[in-house]
């Protein structure tokens, strides 16, 4: 039985859980001052654009550094804000490593954004004229808005409440039928875990493709059907100005947290043929176990194919293969699309090596 | 011992055969004749280009309806030639199904390029102007030249008289080292057979990138590293004016002669989220084992995201997934690169069904 605040009751056989995730707070002084934004929908947007238009706003600033924060600093370009990005770690995007880090900070930099590295955020402050003062540990910016994305975290308090398992990610615990710890309740989307395939943990995952399938999985078990949720091998990628970004899987690091002896090897390659027009470099790394030469992880920057060959490395995530199977894995080739020996295969054989 | 035609002869621990493959020819009347090319390299296609400056070429003919007749008719059409494309088949590439081959019909024809479809070459007469008379089962063509793209046969003379084996492929038969039935003799590219992972069968597969493989496989064993080719999927992809078409693994055609049960699923999808500017519409097939959901082989064409697409099922092949495997696959979602379902998810679903 479902109580709903208006004192009605709803009652149920089967329930779903899909409250999904709310923007991480800074928890600083001012943080609910007018012309502080996060970004989780479509409203939100609409919400910033009209601010924007109306304030004929000039400036911005973006406190973090991740996927979103990156993708908003793109489009307050495009509408001509002088936009700082304010980030506590000294690139961004870090956990792609120092040199892909640093690729992607050159391109915002270029696109005209600045960037704060290993700055804290302290508070805001109102002015007359309805600006914001934005206190960092490196100095005060003034802002006409603030677009604040450091995260999500999964809104887990109405199933707390109702004794569902959180997991240890603090979202709610599943298995592979999205089923909670009751064996009539649901859950999916970004309030729930799910099940990291390559460290074989769960993880809390709060990305737009994963709560679909976890929403369909849990509907088509609430129908009789059933099917299992594989997991996932941590697939994400997005495109910044003129940057693709992409990754798959483990890091090196994360790979010797979960406990694996890992390397990997970096290579330069192009999108395309070298003697093809418009072929971009690109940058790719794949990350090894060591000892048992599985594939562990990939991550890539650069101008063109990046998600095209992180997919294809997704699929080998999937599929458990080596990196000896990746370095002749046959993949499609023409001029146009990539050379003779493809970025996975060189990277692939220089991790052999 | 090797014998040259110098009467040299070369003594050798190991021999490597890379006699590659030799353009089929029509066996028609006048195929010698001056302005009658075959592509197979860089120098060829020098000698094209220059034929056509010198002559100043208005039109052109094609034989043959495959990968390299498709791209030259797309280089004809930029060098402004009347360009006609005469094949034995109602479609190009009738190979990946008569709806996708409907699309290329489309593509050529919007480029201004002719198809004649069903049409048996039956010779080649030259005239006092210095043009050729292209005699066909559907009439006479004049074209100042003509270009042969029917296929390549393996160049196994050498080896044969030298009782290395041929395989059933009419190429030569190599085992997983590249070597051939002499224990010191390897074999590599064009010439050699290589095993198809999906029909358990060894093919003819001519292709760069294949060839590339086997060289460096058979190099790395004759240099003591025991490296096996693991075989191919069947991978293969080619652009045609703004069309691009890929495919790996077997058509539902080739997968009920290989002996198995098989059926498929086509649908329309698009390269990019709907809503993002420049998004492509591109079809995808999927070919499964109905007795045991393997998946088997893709073929798709689109205007963007087609090869893409096909390599990441090219390493699902190699992994041996099956379609519900690839109906909840993790692949990275931005919407500058697919929508939250990809068309292989759209696909397998749709093949669930």
């Amino acid at each position: 039985m479902l109580e709903l605040t208006t004192g009605e009751t709803l009652p149920f056989d089967y329930l779903t859980v899909a409250t999904g995730a709310t923007p991480r707070l800074p928890s600083v002084p001012g943080q609910d001052l007018e012309g502080i934004f996060f970004l989780r929908n479509v409203a939100d947007a609409i919400r910033i654009k009209s601010f924007i238009k109306q304030r004929n706003a000039r400036g911005a600033v973006i406190i973090g550094a991740g996927l979103i924060s990156l993708e908003v600093c793109e489009a307050f370009r495009r509408l001509g804000l002088e936009t700082t990005v304010v980030y506590r770690k000294d690139l961004p995007m870090r956990r792609l490593g120092q040199d892909f880090a640093e690729q992607i900070l050159i391109e915002l930099e270029s696109n005209g954004a600045k960037f704060m590295a290993s700055t804290l955020l302290e508070g805001f402050e109102p002015t007359s004229s309805g600006t914001i003062m934005v206190h960092t540990s490196n100095g005060t910016l003034e802002s006409d808005l603030v677009l604040i994305g450091i995260g999500v975290v999964p809104e887990v308090s109405l199933a707390s409440e109702a004794g569902i398992e959180v997991g240890p990610t603090g979202a709610i615990a599943v298995n592979e039928n999205m089923l909670t710890n009751y064996p009539f309740i649901y859950a999916a989307g970004d309030c729930c875990e799910c099940f990291h395939r390559v460290s074989r943990k769960p993880v809390h995952a709060p990305l737009g493709d994963i709560a679909n399938k976890q929403g369909r999985i849990a509907g088509a078990n609430i129908g009789g059907q059933k099917i299992l949720f594989p997991g996932i091998v941590g697939s994400l990628c997005f495109k910044v100005f003129n940057l693709e970004v992409a990754s798959t899987g483990l890091t090196l690091e994360e790979a010797e947290k979960a406990g694996f002896k890992a390397s990997s090897a970096t290579i330069q390659g192009v999108s395309k043929a070298h003697s093809y027009p418009g072929s971009l470099e690109l940058q790719i790394r794949l990350v090894a176990d060591t000892e048992t030469g599985r594939f562990l992880g990939a991550q890539s920057v650069g101008g063109d194919g990046v998600v095209s060959r992180i997919n294809a490395l997704a699929v080998a995530l999937t599929g458990g293969l080596s990196i000896e199977e990746l370095a002749y894995v046959d993949l499609a080739y023409a001029p146009p699309f990539s050379g003779t020996w493809d970025p996975i295969h060189i990277a692939a054989q220089k991790l052999l090596k």
